[in-house]
């Protein structure tokens, strides 16, 4: 398993995916800077005008609804009926899900055109399946593994792979579930590594026409183990940041393989 | 004094308040990360359709004109009219005021609110007064002192605590004000200071449900002492913001009391 | 040659000159950076009810279609505009140039206005010239010297000064063309390094009322050169960004003279 999911970084580097992303104000320069750090070649662009066309020569597409407002709204239910109907992956990040009703009402609209992948951390998650769970702002306050029923019930409904990201990732799918546990708290302290990991999940998944789910653990596993590689060398959240995209571009395989901490999980289904 | 500042930080760091921003494109990463390096946690959302519900969550709300238009201003509105009626802080970060008749005029509708906290540089603060000032562009031509009379002028029209922030910043309360002049020039360098010291002000004031004087002090004795810990390991601009995030996030409680350099100001009231 | 160009830097320094950008969300902050380590003095500004009073206080315009929309790109008109009635330069940044069509026929009516300076990449530069030729997103897929027809073309056409950055870097006037060849590989993972030469050729256009093709070329050199030296300290692109925001700040006269690599070139007309 190790040896495959090593094989998905080096499909992205050298096929070099071009990701559409439709994301929010505050991450855009970084992960844009992640996907290249990968090998990626990152999009953003929203215009009505335009959205159809993007999507069409991109090999995946990525929906953050942080900053959202009408017209971005918009524009996101545009691009993923052309994702869609072309058969391209998308993911949905539903950040900030349960602060507010407006930002549920669209994840529920959203969530009807189906995600390839769902990304969120444990309090999105359960607030995706619920839309009744709270939420402060958008950190986690719910355990990953609080979050399993969730997963399991937006995969049944939606037919997603779902991934709860935080200490624990736990990724879902119908036959099952992976956990994986690389990664730092002070991750937790650089704006955006959850929607990077969003990102860099579109760059593995449009690498691939099925194996979504593997895709979906292969850039956890790399977000986690360049996290931990990164607080290795960081005093503080701005060292981790540059360190982090450094070991993006760098790490190789015995690096990745001799870290990588991944289990199936029992606790579930 | 130094004792109650360093508490100050640590009520940030324990309560891990919601900041709401409204706030500009070019700085929404790095107050981001300056407000996750203290240990607040940051929001940013303008939809017309959950301003209302977001500052209702939150600890205090940010405003921050830098790249305003018509759709965005009225987000401030709503945002700022429901932080009132919630008794709320808010802060207002008029940057670029004088600039153009726009700005200035959608500065005067702001101030009508009442803002909890303003803080700009010397030309801002000077042009909030009397929008007459003319003004460089967002960087500040006037020294700190000679603002001082339009932050009494700003204090006592509108109850306001005001920071004017430069080589030298001074906070002025119907009570009186102080000074710190802590900081670094290598932080004019920097992009959006300013508004990382309006994000932490924000932060501050959101421990408290009275004490906005003493919160902005603590706040801006905390950028000026990060600012020149980092400077001092930085040979450059980049250098500066990597070492300053990091140092918001393990300065301790002697380098903090040690370099606090704080004066009450006699030239004023 | 090069104690001309490093004038050019040091007017720069000395002027601080005030660049009005319109550009793509993902690298405001990154490219207000490099303004301010290079001593120029960043404003970002787009509503409609400003533009026009922006521009009348700035000494050039930078336009860079990145994100683009309806709203941006009226507002870019208003601008442009009034740059035109002024006398002050504008540099077009066609991002993306042939990726949509809805940015091929901004792009068309955008070059009616006759940009001071166009800077792009080659498959940008031959889409811009063409309106015909494909483009993977926002990178390079063609050699610089493969666009040199294009520029020629685009110089005669509009009179603009044309700029291809690549690993050579191609700059066309009526009279002739030079390339530069400094730089390094590393740079093209570094999101908005194009979009940031582009802020620069706008910060060195601001310091003269004619020489627009000499201030390019001192622009593209200084990106060039601070971009080796710090790739040269970099393992990954994470620190290339600090070391070049650091180098733009520090590089002395010496270390510029020294490795400019500037050639007259041949191949052309």
């Amino acid at each position: 398993m190790e040896q495959q999911l090593w094989n998905s970084v080096l499909a992205v580097r050298e096929k070099s995916p071009l990701v559409h992303s439709i994301t929010n104000y505050v991450v855009m320069n970084n992960t844009a800077n992640a996907l290249l750090a990968v090998g990626a070649s990152p999009v953003m662009a929203h215009a009505y005008s335009e959205v159809h066309d993007m999507v069409a020569i991109a090999g995946a597409l990525i929906i953050n609804i942080g900053t959202l407002d009408e017209y971005w709204v918009e524009s996101m239910k545009l691009a993923i009926s052309q994702a869609n109907t072309l058969g391209k992956p998308w993911l949905l990040d539903p950040v900030g899900a349960g602060a507010t009703p407006y930002r549920n009402k669209v994840l529920q609209e959203l969530l009807e055109y189906q995600p390839t992948v769902i990304r969120g951390n444990a309090s999105e998650i359960m607030a995706l399946a619920s839309m009744s769970a709270g939420t402060k702002g958008v950190d986690s306050t719910n355990h990953t593994d609080e979050a399993l029923d969730a997963a399991i019930q937006l995969n049944q409904a939606h037919g997603s792979v779902v991934c709860v990201s935080g200490a624990t990732d736990l990724i879902v799918q119908e036959k099952g579930c992976l956990t994986l546990t690389n990664g730092d708290k002070l991750m937790t302290r650089v704006t955006g590594m959850g929607c990077t990991a969003s990102a860099l999940i579109g760059a593995f998944c449009a690498t691939t026409t099925t194996h979504y789910f593997e895709a979906t653990v292969a850039a956890m596993a790399l977000m986690g183990i360049a996290g931990e590689i990164a607080a290795e060398k960081s005093p503080g959240p701005g060292s981790l940041q540059l360190h982090f995209l450094d070991t993006l571009y760098q790490i190789n395989k015995d690096e990745f393989v001799q870290r990588v901490k991944l289990e199936e999980y029992n606790g579930g289904f």
